[in-house]
């Protein structure tokens, strides 16, 4: 039975299979229950298809109240920011695979891990999904204003803002001293002076791993269909196999434990089409990106239950391990508690600004990383469209001329219609080389654009920390000047945002040091197959023209 | 004051200051006076622009005839159905040049050629332009059904249909013996049998001409503008100067006199944009091919007249030359009496069938030909317009992430910044090497179709020639079978078809050698263009790519 609905925000289809929906659109639901976080149904367009089920309430007539969140039971998931480039064309709803956790591990304690920041940049699953908290963000909206209410009190005390990143990440809680100290912190991260600044200290073991082979697997007789990724890391050389919900069980662990780091996102999910080659394609590719970017990562790499995600390969140790992850207790405000700091003084304002001149250089690279993942999948688009087809409208008409030229016998010039007959094909050719050219160059860079769009979305919250942390102190250091607090507790929370400003600022060290070998490697990697393809397009254009030789 | 008039034809805008026109749409007209055959008005679109003064019949309510039919008073100029790809951007009025007669000879005696084919095709002035017969083709329509009222009498007499071409070009009259051989007959071309059946004799004294230089020339102290172009043929190495309207002149002269030989069209008139650069060189690149066209065949390259044109440097001399071309008795039907044809035996029966092959074969290469225009124009509009922005952005967002990049001063990494920016620059070179290509490849293509789209809208008037002379034969065998006429006066005529059947055969032959050298060097041309371009493209990148080793 189909029901009324109204749409809470605007959301924009990126697959075929979905429609677009505008804030506080009249919407029809063809089904009230949600598949994967989706809803069938039709805006006032008459467009049909799928849209997120935590984007829109129902409208129950009969009942008193006539607006249930949908997202309060169903928490969807709502789409990332980048743009997906591959048409699905598959219109099945898929029954498994990225959301069911029934297989391995029906005890499992964590269900729906909370997230300290995912969400507020709209990837995945919203953090704001807590029941008990009847507060849903609007996706992109809420990230800039998560600290306003953060100075209102003149107390040092709890701010009254419990969502701000600030608070929900415990470094709030960290930096006041609520944090107590722990007997034996067997975890550890150091921070050391480098060239450019506070840095990671590297990991003592470096080591890579290949994300390779996905395999359509099937489970309860084909009932359950999944795919399987053979992943090896470089360390141990000995293969395991995962499944995309397990990188996202290890995904959310690293979100619940790795304050000021900014985590990369994972591939986003996708409600249809999952199983097409281009989808599972483009999910390996970004799973390997994501996967480099883990093991180069000084902390992230050393994190204990990456380690266990990477070389586990029995069912039972499996579940142990996982157990144990989710019970670490260093996570969120004790995470905190891990970093070990040089002794160098900085001036808080020096370190203020250094911070400053970060976040407006993220914002540019921010924005200019969008404005190229846009043009490069207009390009794909056009090289899928309109140059494939201008190539092959010219390699027809070339076609067509040939033919004429063989139906007055007597002149048929058989040799020259042969010649230009094949500079059609050549040009039909031509086409199919631009529609496949974005699979060696445009396909690889809006990997890595997506990839950097994820890590930029986490700092204006990281930066939101360190700015929480800074207001703090100087709140501190006020009350301590007019004798309303001890000095000792005001060096206190100075001291331990001195550890909050040097673990950001060994992040942007980190961040920087990827990004130039990243896009180094990306333009690169972009020019030569771009040379390459022009050598192959003018290789067969002279070969074709060689034809008219003998003419 | 603003008039109303209506559409007589529909009328499609082939140039931004041109507007459509549908068949019985009311327009309003801002003047009265055409100026070159334009007039300037608005459709009931709203549109403004101008449209041929010959398409409308001016809407008189005070006068009791209420249409005037504008194209009795002014020969316009009807667009050719070859498309123009330059946009002209001058929306001013052309003042002079093609249309002005008053320079050089006042006192011409023919100021509007009758032409027997010209005009079914919609090229240049309409050929039903004389007042005295209150009749206007419509462009493209007229040509198949100029046959339909030929067969109707039983008697082997004049057709009724006084605007056949058959009646026009007075072929009929020579197959009937209607035309005296004359005393003397000084011209003389002849057939010979070739390998592929008759063919032209060669001229004898074969040469080439080249046009250069397209040069603004001033007189009447700068009121009156015009093009000039030096005029240089092989054989005499002395440069003469001619304007458009001698060439035009030239080319009313060839379709008066030479029935059965498809007359290569001069470039298309054009009402606004005449003195802008693209063009005067595309009509200067379309000159000459239609040069080269003349100069290699037989018969035209011997013509007196052309002769004249191409070598008469004085003034007086020009206008005796002129006068005397203009009372040359041997054209149309008399000049069918110049022909020398071989005594071999041909079957009509075979040669109406080789006609029939030619005749399907020309109507394909026709199509074929309006597709590839069709393709290649709109390939000049992709290169121009979306290939040349998709480079452009793509090199923008380049550039835009090549700027964040030094926005962070400890970690600006300049070199990379520099080479990110590189590249962008590069991207936007070779977007503006999209939209210079054409230049090099695809007007050189599209001037040689417009040139073969010319020549095979020649043929179907041609082929009716023959028609008409075999109905002609037919019918006199038949009469002459039923004792109605003498053997003797039918052999006369069916001799007199043999001599046009040689002819057609002959010019077929002609265009069919041209052809296949046409096709080859247009083919050869373009790729060899599209392979320099790909190759220039491809060091470009190469070049960019090599900032990135260094770093």
């Amino acid at each position: 039975m189909s029901v009324r609905a109204k749409a809470l925000y605007t959301f924009q289809s990126e697959n075929k299979e979905e429609i677009s929906i505008q804030e506080n659109e009249e919407l029809v639901i063809f089904d009230e229950n949600s598949v994967d976080g989706w809803l069938q149904g039709e805006n006032s367009r008459g467009e049909r298809g799928l849209f997120p089920a935590s984007y829109v309430h129902i409208i129950r007539n009969r009942s008193g109240s006539n607006l249930t969140d949908h997202s309060l039971s169903s928490p969807g998931s709502s789409p990332g920011k980048d743009l997906s480039y591959i048409n699905t064309t598959s219109t099945a709803l898929p029954s498994d695979d990225d959301d069911d956790w029934d297989d391995w591990d029906e005890t499992s304690t964590v269900v729906e891990d909370e997230d300290p920041r995912r969400g507020a940049n709209g990837h995945s699953q919203s953090p704001y999904s807590n029941p008990n908290v009847h507060y849903r963000a609007k996706p992109y909206m809420e990230r800039q204003d998560s600290m306003s209410s953060n100075r209102k009190g003149s107390m040092v005390g709890r701010n009254l803002n419990r969502f701000s990143s600030f608070v929900r990440s415990g470094v709030e809680a960290f930096i006041l001293g609520d944090v107590p100290m722990m007997a034996k912190i067997a975890e550890s991260y150091s921070i050391e002076m480098g060239p450019r600044g506070p840095q990671w200290k590297e990991n003592p073991q470096p080591f890579t791993c290949s994300v390779e082979d996905p395999t359509k697997q099937t489970k309860f007789k084909g009932i359950k269909t999944y795919i399987s990724y053979r992943v090896t890391p470089s360390h141990t050389a000995r293969p395991v196999y995962r499944r995309y919900k397990h990188f996202d069980w290890l995904y959310n662990r690293l979100l619940h434990k790795f304050t000021v780091i900014s985590v990369p996102h994972l591939p986003e999910k996708q409600a249809t089409g999952r199983f097409e080659e281009d989808f599972i394609e483009k999910r390996k590719r970004r799973l390997i990106l994501w996967m480099d970017h883990m093991t180069s990562h000084p902390v992230l790499s050393q994190y204990e239950g990456f380690e266990h995600f990477l070389m586990c390969g029995d069912d039972k140790q499996w579940k142990l391990g996982k157990r144990r992850a989710e019970k670490d207790e260093m996570v969120g405000a004790h995470f905190m508690l891990t970093f070990q700091i040089p002794n160098e003084h900085q001036d808080l304002q020096d370190v203020e600004e250094r911070i400053d001149s970060f976040k407006v250089f993220a914002k540019k690279m921010d924005d200019s990383v969008m404005q190229l993942t846009h043009v490069a999948s207009e390009l794909v688009r056009k090289h899928l469209g309109g140059f494939r087809k201008e190539f092959q409208r010219l390699g027809n008409a070339f076609q067509s001329i040939s033919q004429s030229f063989l139906l007055d016998p007597p002149y048929s010039s058989d040799a020259l219609s042969n010649a230009i007959s094949h500079t059609g094909r050549t040009y039909e050719n031509i086409g199919e080389m631009f529609a496949e050219q974005p699979k060696y160059d445009l396909f690889h860079m809006l990997d890595k654009l997506s990839l950097y769009q994820g890590l930029l979305s986490n700092f204006p919250d990281i930066i939101h920390l360190q700015k929480g942390a800074f207001a703090k102190v100087k709140e501190s250091q006020r009350m301590s000047d007019e004798g309303k607090m001890d000095q000792e507790e005001a060096n206190g929370i100075r001291k331990r945002c001195r550890t909050v400003g040097f673990a950001l600022q060994a992040e942007m060290n980190h961040f920087h040091q990827r990004r130039e070998v990243d896009f180094k490697e990306m333009m690169q990697a972009y020019l030569r197959q771009q040379i390459a393809f022009y050598q192959r397009v003018g290789q067969q254009l002279e070969r074709t023209l060689r034809m008219y030789d003998s003419l």
